[in-house]
């Protein structure tokens, strides 16, 4: 096989970046199909996807026997279904994260896809395909700076002051699940999947204070306890004034590694009455631009040439355990035990 | 009075930096007698400090009239009596940080020192002394940021490779007492003193073992929640391979401060085959070794003009108590309201 | 016109990177010839480049009527009389820097290309397509930092231990013209094209002593005044220890803009007993892969939607001028007036 | 002799900073006397120097025999003249920079001072006596980079709006000899004092154009060539926007040192709706403010122990040499040999 059809699902905005990414930049994939409920999402498709098939339900997508693969950048409460859906109909499947927001949707989906080795099914963790944390897991491997002992990493967004999130709050999974679940997987992948054991967290409402009503938090931190002893550290934000910063830090028996420190948007520096200064990402798109290229490319690769993927769904499912418990430590107020 | 006649108690590493210091720099500041019950310190004392009076014991010291203030530079242990013995004795005092290992002592030295409220007494919390600190201070001040909402510290040494802090761990109070300490008092100092209610903590050890023998560890991290829904974030650690490395940061709803986040040695760059760096400071009087010129002359302008000082009794007792609850949560694995 | 089908002449490893973007990055184009007098290059198009038309001469490929478009990725020696055979030929045409190592084989081509108003015709000036380099253009053009009045800009490659560029050092026109040509359009373009009017230069050999049999540095320095006051510094080395770096800075009014003054590789930053680092790219393909890119699409969207170009030969050919003036001042010792 | 009694001339703004350092900061020295013919200043002298004795002429101060050293903080047209008036008083003498505005009475200086071989004469090129300066000097020193071929250094002084500079310009030397004689004596120093055979410089007026009346300019550019090959670039701005810029890159044969590349005021970094970003130093004495002390203590302990100056008034001398010649080559546009 020389070339994958595709078909992709939800077509808001991060829907139409992969969107667009299939179309020019992937090799090997070819975008045939898009579906989406909303008229106005097809509409886009019809004007920037020439010769693409639309469909307004998965079903009627799915009956296409030239799609190969689908991709999914829908609601999260419908990853799991979606996901079951495409691999009983012979679909290879990428999904975006998170796979689901309790861990027996995650399983279920788990036993479904064993059914179904000859496909290839990924949730996106994006940031495992950064060139930079691809790098700094590299020199991980190599023992560059040593056995990594801590992993602080933090997901914090630009403020949004019309609060725009604050509507999706309900159904977000709160702050963790959608903001620090892709830092969980990365203290797994950089630390070595270690066993969790044990978290706690806490956090606050610094300027939303609308999002307590259904019990999320603007600001949250977190603590994971791993069973061979290393540790975690997140801290999620919704509220930052400078731009969009990822940072990671992986600290290790011989160094420490960081991914992130300035979220610089590109090589310009000012010198201005402001000081020595520079611009910042904004959102984290224009941070991971060029890794969601990757990943999707990985993605078709691995179906193309029938290779193993990255990450596992078990993965993906551990990942949201996790991140269920940080969650209901901070509603608790009390260390949950993994 | 124009000037201040000072007896400094204790000439170890730091005590010798605070003699030189209270010798060659401090305005107003007149060394006129060292107290240990070490000969080889005194030794120093006879060769560095000419003129000053040497004694064996802090009652031979106190017993000189012209001693009209004593630094403390002791052992923790020590620290709560001598401070009482100070005051009863009609001297001024400053000692370095912490005030006691328990509150009970704290409790004590503040009774006494409420007894004398002629007498400066204050405990050496150096970082609210820093230049960069304080600027932070006065730009918070300022709103130039806005509000803060979350503050986090870390204090992290440079490993030392003979493990010489091991042996001083089990009178050390831990890691958190012994580091964390400073981290606590800026919190307490940049957030407002506002109270505290709760804090989890956990650690490990990555390079020695042999904390683990009086229930330490070499790398701590832990979180604390205030009444006011403030937020800190702790990190202490003995084991880095760069430098040691102060980082304050402070999230506040219109922007970020932080303070030391490249603990760079000076302003040289080196651009070779390990890439575009800098090197660090080794240890925290390398950092600090201006604040501690600044803290002295801070104390005895106070006594000299009878001036308010800048931190309390009751903050260094409340650092303690905080650092006292991180360490018990460390332990019992608990979260621990206080 | 949808598709613009395009032949490439040089297949080095320059010019394999640009077929290979043609054939996988750039929209709207598609590579349909290849040509190379050698049979290395033209095996390595066999096996990359499927479909493609091989042919041993440009005539050949320049007879293709399939052919609308070519790419030029040839010693600098051809560029004139390649360019004019392309135009006369009918077919657009993009080349490499620098149009040509004399004025009068650049005015030549400026006055063949007068003939064909309807074919584009473009010299690889990539910095103005690197995404850093338009944002500082930008903010200038908005007046972020007020009127510029200096530009100060360096090329300074990795040694190359092998001394290998030193072979080519008789062909290549000297330093300035091989790395401080892009320099030179750089302070042109973002000065707003003033009229030069005297320059001086001077260099050294620190590492390649065989430079001096051809008149050539690897380290060479030069200052150009233009009629309006406006002052350009250039700096061009071939002897760095610690990557690529292209470095541009901009002095204006009211503040200075710099683009490049890390040449960091990535986000990941090194903290261990080398200090606190960052790896550099380490040629000037892994600084500009993208500008690359976006400068094949700037010729390939003007060429098919009949746009202005960025930059025109009048620009190229001025870049010339001012480079052999300062290879001659380099020479000569003496300020040599345009 | 434990203890230099000092007499100071000047009390402008560095002199009062001089006289402050000496009486607090300098270990052995003993401000005895101060000097000016400005009421104003020996006002400001009654009241923060107690018990020094206060002179209108230099006649007068040397005339005390107490007065062991001098410290000259005047206008640099009145510098031989005083110098040797020093050292025929016997006194020990400290200038400011530069020695003179011509090599003829640096010569003079050089001469007289030769007949008094047991007094100590010094000019205050401060920068070698930072921190960050020395750290510098003693990597090159240990060939860490292995061995110098070109320095770049430059002083960027914030703009003042009033102006303040234009009114002094005529009697400055120009902004070569205010300014980049520091930079000259840098790169003298740290490339190992070779010989200079030839210069070239230009210059603009961006913001002040009032200095071409006295045929100065407010941005300079000069380059050097040394004998051995060895290779100087200076930049000399009067109209930064930013703050205080001094930057010296030192470019060798396994790497590049620089000092002062982002001129940061403190360790505090701001990231908000500007940026990541940091305030700068605004003036060199911000930047240099402990190396003043560090100069003046070198050269209290060179007298108190007669110990050699860590520069000769041959440096001086050869600075201004230097300095004059590329005042020269701005005036004429024409290449000026040494």
């Amino acid at each position: 096989m020389s070339e994958l059809n595709i078909g992709i699902v939800g077509l808001g905005r991060l829907g139409r970046r992969h969107a667009l990414n299939l179309r020019d930049r992937i090799r090997g994939a070819q975008l045939v199909a898009a579906c989406s409920p909303l008229d106005e999402e097809l509409g886009w498709a019809a004007e920037q996807l020439p010769g693409v098939h639309r469909h307004h339900t998965l079903e009627a997508m799915l009956a296409e026997p030239q799609v190969q693969a689908v991709f999914l950048v829908t609601p999260t409460a419908l990853h799991a279904e979606q996901i079951i859906a495409c691999l009983r109909a012979g679909k290879h499947v990428f999904c975006e994260k998170p796979l689901a927001l309790n861990v027996e949707d995650c399983q279920k989906v788990e036993a479904v896809a064993a059914d179904y080795p000859q496909l290839k099914a990924m949730v996106g963790f994006v940031r495992r395909f950064d060139a930079s944390y691809q790098d700094a897991a590299e020199k991980l491997q190599q023992g560059l700076v040593g056995q990594p002992y801590l992993l602080r990493s933090q997901t914090c967004d630009l403020n949004d002051e019309n609060g725009f999130f604050v509507k999706f709050a309900p159904s977000s999974g709160g702050i963790f699940m959608d903001c620090s679940i892709h830092d969980i997987d990365l203290a797994r992948w950089l630390l070595g999947s270690p066993k969790p054991v044990r978290v706690w967290a806490t956090g606050t409402n610094a300027l939303h204070p609308a999002l307590a009503d259904c019990g999320d938090v603007d600001n949250g931190v977190a603590m994971l306890e791993f069973a061979d002893g290393k540790l975690a550290c997140f801290y999620a934000s919704r509220t930052q004034a400078h731009g969009h910063e990822t940072l990671t830090e992986i600290f290790a028996s011989a160094g420490r590694l960081s991914v992130g420190a300035n979220p610089r948007a590109n090589r310009v520096d000012i010198s201005d009455a402001h000081g020595v200064r520079n611009e910042c990402v904004q959102d984290f798109y224009q941070r991971f631009a060029e890794a969601f290229v990757s990943e999707a490319q990985h993605f078709v690769d691995a179906v193309l040439h029938n290779q193993p993927l990255a990450l596992s769904l078990a993965d993906a499912t551990e990942a949201t355990r996790i991140g269920l418990a940080i969650t209901q430590a901070l509603r608790s107020k009390q260390v949950v035990e993994l």
